[in-house]
């Protein structure tokens, strides 16, 4: 027996851009915070956390951090800082001063109050797939973001109950003009989903008016809207020892009206930090610790975490490389050092792989897991990301959502509980040698709800998935994603909240938005 | 812009079958024993371990094994159990008194002393895909097993360094009868690799075949052959509760000779086993202690290990299911119980899939990540599995010799060392703010090996793949695969030992092999 599995994955997908009448919505989770009951994994000895620890705080005492941004100069000056030009180099006692004031928990608030995550402990949320500038799906291929394409992200970002925030852009709307894309984004984001938002640090208006709108969508007061983490941002640092003018811009405007700053140093190992691991972590950490420094100074007991996105290069081509043995340790190092210093932690779901393939899913199961061995408390980029970030795919976002399910059912104590009823001696001995389990009331009891059900995997043998049209993996999440957005519906939002949101876009739209140099 | 993925696919996939000019042979690791730095997880805290424990002593004692085997009972009635017919019970302690007397580590060594492997401690050692019925390529799609593609299989065993042991067959060679399959299977087994086999416990002619032929392949004396373990078979009970015929049979006959029984119950939680994880946890480990008690009472010390396979079904289908958050719980809870007992354990790496897709990776992933979380010392199916086992995939090795190599990366304490030269605050000055890496002495003399190089994963970006044919991640390996076939050389055999081999097949095939009841 032959047969071309490429022709009838063909006719799976032209399948799939059927929904069949009378397919109901997926069988999905329900919305939770997830909490991680794992011991982390920790590669380093108590040693081995020092010895980071120390070398992080000598590149801030004896090398220092560029901070392009005259005004947290001048702030780091006043705090006792040495500067030199642009140059600040810092202390340890003053470094672990300022990042004690920092809490080790906070919750952020979006205009749903059920949609609550908390940022710490050992809780874990997800993030959808934030930045890319292009999309991929399996009917149109890759091409560059837009605003459609935008929002069909935005949609599938609050479908999933195991999706908890909308990040960033999960494609770049390069359609609409930079000057009010981030007015255009954040109303859509605020009214096709209820989810905690993000505001991306690129000028002070972009910031400003992202905070604004969040406040209108909450029907919120100033006083309100400071009073508690509403939103957050995350900035990255130029690695090696660089932080520039917008991120720290945006980053002391958020810490000010009390929203949390993640601080992620983007570093690849072999390109822009040491080839070595533990010394890529330590600038890192470095780096990141300059920034929470800088913004406990300004308001003490601000909410903040650190990010790690330490990988490393394909030393051949110099490819960034995602997902790698190199990258779960990284990562798992990055958690015992951010435990050590008491804040929450950010970490992400990544790969390098161009298509939702074997690869894409190993680098992916990869990361993930190492963001649950490290004890991340945030996962960006959970779904949906392609191409070490230049792509999203919504087919790779359904297939991620699988895995962050799993991840899911993993935590929960019923997978390795020990009670009687769980120890089933009884029923063991109700069935004897040679019987079957099916029957008995124990598991009658408990069928329904005993074990993970999938949502994009096909567990049916070879003949009947092969007489069903033998759909590979991302043609099943292709049928699923269409189905999705064929059936949404956008969570439910007061009505003068949403036209005060309307009227401010409009009105910020005329007086030109964020001014652009190009 | 548009494009076609699956077309693009095709192309791929034909250009898969020729092996172009000059392309070399693929850069993997070299040969090792991988050691697990990682402290392992364990959801259970000591009390449920006890509680786990506790609860097979109780099967064990109220319930008994079903021994359908007449020298197993007679020998377990000596040794002071209750015998009831075919029912065997047996106190605590009685069964840990056996199980004391089992190593913690041993080593097995086959004709080729360089590949011999060690069962215990932090040690880890992968096994090709065994057993399936049936074989699916990109070229060919699914079809019965035949001995062509059995001996595809063991070149792929073969070639591989992350894989270290020829385990059961890959595929089952039906074109071959079963009289005298074992012989011609083990014949090229023996000669195609030079690494660690298994016998089939399936009878007592084949048992003792296979031993036959190990001894004479290695140029051994029986006394040499039985002086330390040179082979090993691996038996399954019969879950619930029963111990079959041939296996008891075949384990005792490999215990008598000093050669290691691994004994590994197939519990599928709501099936053969309760449907609570714990309960079948309790279940399978009282199974593998039945039969470990029976082998250290008939020769006190040898070497055996205890396997997990413990599942769940799809409970809506009845469908098993591999890879799930309820499995990866299962085999650590499992590591921790055969920890306890202090004996080697093995566990598999597996999935539901049918095809090479992101499921399969998933679902694999997940498995061989438990298995490095639980203390794993010898993971079955490592490489090739599908559909629940009813597949060998010669895409699917590739794939997961990928995912293999990257577990024995992540070992390494390269990922992870603290020297002052791995935190390298030297070249972190010598770069500064804004520099870049690739250029310094630090980088210079590390970057040949600093980073885990990937056989089958493409790192490139969409551009560059696409140029190059757009081939998803099974495509690459159907290459890889051909190529590896296209350039495969057997492994040196002294010519005495392989015409000593082939007389004897001759003469056991002459003499009608074993025999069949059909």
């Amino acid at each position: 027996m032959t047969e071309e599995p490429t022709r009838r994955k063909r006719a799976g997908g032209r399948a799939g851009m059927q929904v069949r009448a009378g397919t109901a919505v997926i069988d999905q989770m329900p919305w939770r915070i997830p909490v991680n009951p794992d011991r982390p994994t920790e590669p380093l000895d108590a040693d081995g956390v020092q010895r980071v620890h120390k070398t992080a705080m000598r590149i801030l005492r004896d090398i220092g951090i560029e901070f392009l941004n005259p005004e947290a100069v001048t702030i780091l000056k006043q705090a006792g800082c040495i500067v030199t030009g642009t140059n600040v180099r810092m202390d340890e006692d003053f470094v672990m001063e300022m990042v004690a004031r920092a809490p080790s928990t906070f919750t952020i608030t979006p205009r749903n109050p059920d949609r609550e995550i908390i940022m710490g402990g050992n809780h874990m949320v997800f993030v959808n797939v934030s930045s890319p500038p292009n999309s991929w799906d399996m009917e149109r291929g890759k091409r560059s973001g837009d605003f459609e394409t935008f929002k069909e992200f935005m949609k599938l970002t609050q479908y999933f109950n195991c999706i908890h925030v909308a990040g960033g852009y999960p494609v770049e709307p390069v359609d609409i003009h930079a000057s009010v894309r981030h007015l255009d984004c954040l109303y859509e984001k605020l009214t096709l989903t209820d989810k905690v938002v993000h505001a991306y640090s690129l000028g002070a208006e972009r910031v400003e008016d992202v905070m604004e709108m969040v406040r209108i969508a909450g029907g919120l007061s100033e006083a309100e809207f400071q009073a508690k983490p509403r939103m957050y941002t995350n900035i990255n640092s130029v690695s090696p020892l660089k932080h520039d003018f917008p991120m720290l811009d945006g980053a002391m405007r958020m810490a000010r009206r009390g929203q949390p700053v993640v601080v992620t140093p983007f570093t690849l190992a072999g390109a822009m930090a040491p080839v070595t691991m533990s010394g890529a972590v330590a600038l890192s950490i470095a780096e990141a610790l300059a920034a929470v420094a800088l913004l406990q100074y300004i308001n003490p007991g601000c909410p903040v975490a650190i990010g790690t996105f330490t990988s490393n290069v394909d030393m051949k081509s110099g490819a960034p490389a995602f997902g790698t043995p190199e990258y779960m340790r990284a990562t798992q190092m990055t958690g015992q050092l951010v435990r050590f210093y008491g804040v929450p932690m950010r970490a992400s779901g990544v790969c390098a792989a161009n298509v939702p393939d074997g690869q894409a899913m190993w680098e992916t199961s990869n990361s993930l897991w190492s963001a649950v061995q490290s004890g991340t408390n945030m996962v960006y980029h959970a779904a949906g990301w392609l191409e070490g970030g230049l792509i999203a795919s919504p087919e790779k976002f359904v297939m991620d959502c699988e895995v962050l399910q799993m991840i899911q059912r993993y935590f929960e104590e019923a997978t390795f509980a020990t009670t009687e009823d769980d120890l089933a001696f009884d029923a063991i001995k109700e069935v004897g040698p040679g019987g079957h389990y099916f029957g008995v009331q124990h598991t009658q009891d408990r069928y329904q709800h005993a074990f993970y059900a999938p949502i994009c995997s096909d567990w049916r043998n070879y003949e009947a998935w092969a007489i069903d049209g033998a759909m590979w993996t991302q043609e099943r999440a292709h049928r699923i994603y269409k189905q999705i957005l064929a059936e949404f519906e956008a969570p439910a939002m007061n009505g003068d909240h949403q036209e005060e949101l309307r009227q401010f876009v409009a009105k910020r739209k005329q007086e030109g938005g964020a001014p652009t140099d190009f």
